[in-house]
């Protein structure tokens, strides 16, 4: 049944960690729109941006030409620490679904973050370092991003402070448990710290806070603050590039192993695992060597590709950051109860959302139940306790391979695991209680928050 | 200041994976003392064992001459899963010590489980299944050997049934539900459904159970329950040659990078970890082929070496199991509080009490302020936080280190870091807080327990 000759787990050797991180927007033809000036609706400027992020990153931000960027060797060094991840064949879950599909899966668990936000993590934290400063600040909702941002922070020395949703951080007292570990200093918010804190608390007394208010208040002390900056987990064109790094050694693996993916499937919440998963794949197929099939899947709950519409929108709740084109569902959608945390976010990348725009890639949204069923299917055959984002990709590329089953094809499937489960266990608890519901916006609620989007003048 | 030689972690290829467990006991020229039936004084024949334990491990359980079993290739292929296991240069650790040892450990950690236990999990789980049997039924403290078992029954198919001591039950729901993820059957201790549990129950009725306890109501189920039979995850013969899996690896790859440690330190609660660690480095220190020096480091708070007796006692504080003769505080010693839930136990692996009763290894204790030090700075260098259990390995191999560093030896240091600490956070939470305490047993209490133990006639 099995092919010997691939392992379970091909691993690169740390010297064929790639150097570069490569920006698929240089292979773009349509360039993903510019951020723009809430106030002015003009393109932000690297002198605009600069006083809120780390000017290296400010560059590459802006930088939709250069292909390559090389990886400083410190950063190298810490990536061998917890990198090159395996590719994975997904042998027993093949056997399990008796399908003649080969399934593969990029794992980016293994490290305490249990996320692949390490992977930009540590370069958002190299280039604050490098810069001189003293520390960064951030917002967290579900945590993954503020436990791998301490992480880094640790490792080099450098003083970091995460506001974290004050809901997450009274029902995740674990997560901000491992982030103070790292010495991180985590408050939770909105707070009495910030004057933007102060002022929702004095308007609404009980609230419990939103990733809208708590990436405002990491904004107000980064910005007030001299020595500090502000940094984020997803979304930006930044985050991407630095997360193609994941693609990339797939990439290798694959071509060391001598395959080719036939479909390429990640989750995808603000776009930071899906956009490095398939970097180097879609830089192929911009350039016209090779042809994939590339799916984003999504909560049913929070479906900006396949319900939202392309637009200019704000990218926080709050409605304090830049303007950005992508699909949306608009700022003020606030999805219902869904577990997996990382993709309740009312947007998507523009890199991602350009693409999509002009038909290089599809998308598909699925229910939490079915995600969840998935995830056990996947748990009790493979060892992993994926995470609930994870684990949308898991259950599209077990209802791909379900359907080579039925065809007869012997498709090539890669889909990218990107975390594990171990902090998501009220959720499984929730599932394996058998009380777990599918919530999924009406048309008249999608409606209401699509027309408020801010007007822009479109160029 | 590095040697770049030699990469951050050196994995096997899947070809270089054991073939065959190594059985430490046929090189041993004192070989540990049998299992008595507590009735007779008598050692267990298996005839006696077969009842309770799976055929085949009571083979390996009695078998003292058989220096390698063949790894049957189904457990092989669920090693591919997660194994071979890193064996990793902490570069990091190295630096932040200004030491110019070399350390190095070898990580089990990178598994669902979150812990070594799944290497002899999928084992037991094995031969139960090819008796033909329906199931097997076990208990869980801290729960890390439950979830083990949970998911090599899952992939088996295999029913299981565990007792969750009652307070463990209660304080760790996410443990819990790891296990009925995987589709086992968690039942707190002490319950209605076994005679014991109901007479526990009538006696003490608020108890909130003990480890004690919990066996004998899985024993008790076994035994009852026609397709069923008992397992366990430490301190027996066959698990320690199960475990040996982990030293093989280490010892081959460090052939395989040219490098040979000079001390061997490992965490000892039951002795699994330890035992599987050393077992081919002891062999050929056994065989007088190489040298090493060998450290054991227990809990302050259940120091089984460094305060305790060499003498037959029982493994369980229900004193319904066999004797068995090992360095023991006394099946009646009640530790007092200690987060590393896996070392709370009274006794050792009779294999390790004899060598250290030979001479052949040492012991340290150590305490539980200290080790969390150690597991923070471990953390935040290393990138992985680590169990409390593996943190008292890593506090020793730090003190090494640091001797190191006042004497200029080069020393090649190997630890066990035998898991993470994603569940154990309410530890850390104490250890950040301030809060964390130790207690160290007196004298009195000590001798008081040790004063307990069961006459035996010595052959």
């Amino acid at each position: 049944m099995k092919n010997q000759d691939i392992p379970y787990k091909t691993y690169l050797t740390e010297e064929e960690l790639p150097t570069a991180w490569y920006n698929l927007r240089a292979d773009m033809k349509n360039k993903p729109a510019p951020l723009l000036n809430p106030g002015t609706g003009k393109p932000l400027t690297a002198e605009e941006l600069t006083p809120i992020f780390c000017e290296e990153l400010v560059r590459q931000e802006l930088d939709n030409d250069t292909a390559f960027f090389p990886i400083p060797d410190e950063i190298r060094d810490f990536y061998k620490m917890y990198r090159p991840s395996p590719l994975v064949r997904a042998y027993c879950l093949e056997k399990v679904l008796d399908t003649p599909a080969k399934i593969y899966y990029k794992f980016e668990g293994n490290n305490t973050s249990g996320s692949h936000k390490l992977n930009s993590a540590i370069a958002q934290a190299y280039y604050a370092k490098q810069q001189g400063l003293k520390g960064v600040t951030t917002e967290t909702g579900a945590g993954q991003w503020g436990t791998a941002l301490s992480m880094a922070c640790a490792y080099l020395g450098l003083d970091l402070k995460v506001f974290m949703v004050k809901v997450s951080y009274e029902q995740k007292p674990f997560r901000r448990e491992v982030m103070r570990t790292y010495g991180a200093s985590v408050t939770p918010s909105p707070s009495m710290e910030t004057e933007v804190g102060r002022r929702i608390l004095a308007e609404f007394p009980g609230t419990t806070g939103s990733l809208g208010c708590a990436i405002s208040e990491a904004v107000e002390v980064a910005v007030k603050n001299p020595g500090y900056r502000y940094v984020l987990g997803s979304v930006l064109n930044q985050v991407l590039l630095h997360q193609s790094v994941i693609g990339l050694e797939a990439k290798a693996a694959f071509d060391k192993i001598g395959v080719k993916p036939d479909v390429i499937i990640g989750c995808a919440g603000g776009g930071s695992n899906l956009g490095g998963l398939i970097a180097p794949f879609m830089g192929e197929k911009l350039r016209g060597e090779a042809d994939y099939r590339i799916i984003a899947v999504e909560p049913a709950s929070c479906p900006s590709f396949t319900r939202g519409v392309f637009a200019y929108d704000f990218c926080d709740t709050g409605m304090i950051c830049p303007l950005a084109k992508m699909y949306t569902l608009g700022s003020s959608f606030i999805p219902s109860a869904n577990h997996a945390g990382g993709l309740r976010f009312h947007g998507m990348s523009t890199i991602l959302s350009q693409l999509y725009h002009d038909g290089l890639m599809e998308a598909r949204a699925v229910e939490q139940t079915s995600v969840f069923q998935a995830a056990e299917q996947f748990a009790r055959c493979e060892g992993i306790l994926p995470a609930p984002e994870s684990s949308h990709a898991i259950r599209a590329a077990i209802d791909e391979a379900l359907r080579c089953r039925e065809t007869g094809e012997e498709k090539t499937i890669l889909f990218g695991l990107t975390g594990t489960g171990y902090f998501d266990l009220t959720a499984y608890q929730q599932f394996n209680d058998g009380l777990m519901t599918d919530t999924i916006p009406t048309d008249e609620d999608l409606a209401r928050s699509i027309a408020a989007l801010p007007k822009v003048p479109e160029e």
